[in-house]
């Protein structure tokens, strides 16, 4: 494995590696896997910001020794002209170990690594709608966890799948883990065209008997004054609150890639139940990301 | 001790400990004393700007062998609409081991203490009017080494008062430490109500046979039209110059929080003067974070 | 050696002794290097922005073992009115082993070295349109390795010479090294008066039998709609392709400091083509500011 661009590349034993990867950090002390990459460095290009992401990636490679730098792309030179493709090559001359690369064109990062001749390794941290494969590894770290085999269970995935790249990572790896059962529910505009059988007649049979329960971020700058549901009315046709949760199994656990609308697409009730598992996904995220960049750059 | 929220949770005796340890690291190679922290991790959430108390608390964490990341937060999620609570779980969530937080808003570092049930220590970096711990413990610190006991010394406090959450953490742990006198001097709608008894009649009476008299930073931006001092008349009323300073006993030190208004509330003379103390106390900055975060982290 | 401040302030030796350091920093592994120089730390403050430059210093200082810490001049109190000669006052007081600066006024590293009485070392990395003399190391460096001795090179200098700190270093450092010929082209305009002797009558003349062709960087918001040349029909009068290229020797290399415009100053067949060595320019960098910052600091 030399880059992580779209979680399709990874075989369900690739990504059952990981898991085992990501658990063994989790009982390691920091001063200890510290020494693993000492000497190393990582670049993060973030072209879209994100706190969470970065912050995430930074202490991942805090924990394995890596000095990690982040650009700060407002001030860099693809600003003042530069072509993506030199100032990947300017900064891949530096002699970084590894990319991480937030940017919102669809598989920009798949050039990039041909731009690289394959000889730097490049982690897709979010291209456009179409991939984040961490977020989708740290989902299924976080069902693992708590479901051990993926087999029989059913995922219920709700909210605006049409421009998630989360869960798009999410659906792929389900599949290549060969998941029980995939149901989605949201206004059919919402939903991609080749994840539509997977659409529920309503939320009730979406969730019935789920497993898993995950809501996706409302990115309400996409809502206009045309749009049939309103971001007011989301809640009460697409919102997850305790009533609603109910209808899935006892022991579900409920996800979020976060950061989460209250009150939108999830209730305080639910976010801060007994069943939620958000913070646990935050905390699997460092673990995972630790685990991949330790087994790219081993 | 697990937070530093408030200097006033602060015994004389835990502040005698700090100032011990302080001068235990004066005289620690940082090499040696980058090997007590190591694996552990802070984060710097500065919601108001600040590059010379963020620059301090980083190369505190540093020395201590603790890698710190300073969250940008204006691309954060909490500008996304997330609440402050699940920004700061969220960051929790992904292990780390310290928040130094400075926040417009006066007593919200206590919150953030019990959202995340005390269980990470939080330094409150600045609140609002309201503390500014770490400063106060600076200050004292470096009057501690001028002048060894505080029983007997007067202490001058000329400036915004009101507005000013470094004078209240010096006043607060100057009360601790049992200081002799404490007399300020502003325009009486600066001074706090609770802080008027120990308000000066005139600017001589206040500076008259200090010890210490500390300048504080006059913030332009709170002057309007209708202020009955002007800033362009504030130094003839409420400046330092070295006229003024002689009223002080010979060997008075002159203090400020910094950043400066060079003729404003300190002349040349004065800010560049022997008796001017205003880059130890810089100085002093690093070497009591660094003391702070050793013993939280201890 | 304490400051680099100017180019012109080494001998030839002490040139050559950078080298013969970057050399061996090029073959030494970083986890070794990084050993030299920890608990020592930097400070990076870039007045004008740079991401290019930024990231090779603090690439090189993590390589030594330095902490370096890159301020945010946005957000610092020379924003809030504080004097420079104060900041960095400040600064230094918080006990650091370098300043890095980089800023548009000409000279302000020297009358910092001042204020600092000579006693933290300052590297400049740009002033004004003076000097960048880290960069015209690295450009000597690259010659060095690929024509080894000086005397006997033709250096071939194309593009707007007036405004280029970068062309002030090299063309000052190529005198120190005794180099055989400079040749310089450009509109008259662009050519300062003290340079005016080097100055060819035409591209051919300028390009003719030279060892080595650097093109510089045109900063299209300099030209006005009174200029003679427009940016339009730059590249059709001074810029580099490769037809042009074959007037020099046919073992010549071609530099440019970067980010470059792409069909302006040089055509995308001589940019990618097998005599460029701009990107072993950006590699040979982050050698050179490591070289420098470890002699600096030894």
């Amino acid at each position: 494995m030399k880059h992580l661009l779209d979680i399709k590349a990874l075989s369900a034993s690739d990504i059952h590696a990981l898991f085992e990867q990501a658990r063994q950090f989790k009982n390691t002390p920091i001063k200890q896997s510290q020494k693993l990459h000492q000497g190393r460095s990582a670049m993060a290009l973030f072209f879209e910001n994100s706190t969470r992401t970065l912050t995430s990636f930074q202490l991942a490679c805090q924990r394995l020794g890596i000095d990690i730098t982040a650009l700060n792309i407002e001030h860099s030179s693809t600003k003042k002209g530069e072509t993506l493709r030199d100032t990947l090559l300017t900064l891949n001359a530096m002699q970084t170990d590894l990319f991480i690369v937030r940017h919102s064109q669809n598989n920009i990062q798949q050039s990039m690594a041909e731009w690289l001749n394959h000889q730097t390794s490049i982690i897709n941290a979010g291209d456009g709608t179409n991939q984040h494969p961490t977020q989708g590894l740290l989902d299924l770290y976080t069902i693992w966890q708590h479901k051990k085999a993926f087999e029989n269970l059913k995922v219920a995935i709700i909210g605006d799948l049409k421009h998630s790249r989360v869960a798009n990572s999410l659906m792929d790896g389900l599949t290549t883990l060969n998941v029980g059962e995939i149901k989605l529910y949201a206004p059919e505009a919402l939903i991609p065209e080749s994840r539509k059988t997977w659409l529920a007649d309503d939320m009730k049979s979406c969730i019935q008997d789920a497993d898993v329960v995950v809501m996706l971020r409302i990115q309400k700058e996409r809502f206009t004054a045309e749009d049939p549901i309103s971001i007011e009315n989301w809640h009460q046709h697409y919102g997850l609150n305790q009533e609603r949760l109910q209808w899935a199994k006892e022991d579900a656990i409920v996800m979020h890639p976060g950061p989460i609308n209250r009150g939108i697409e999830i209730a305080d009730e639910v976010a801060d139940g007994l069943q939620s598992v958000i913070l646990e996904q935050v905390k699997n995220g460092v673990l995972m990301r630790q685990a991949l960049i330790h087994q790219l750059l081993s």
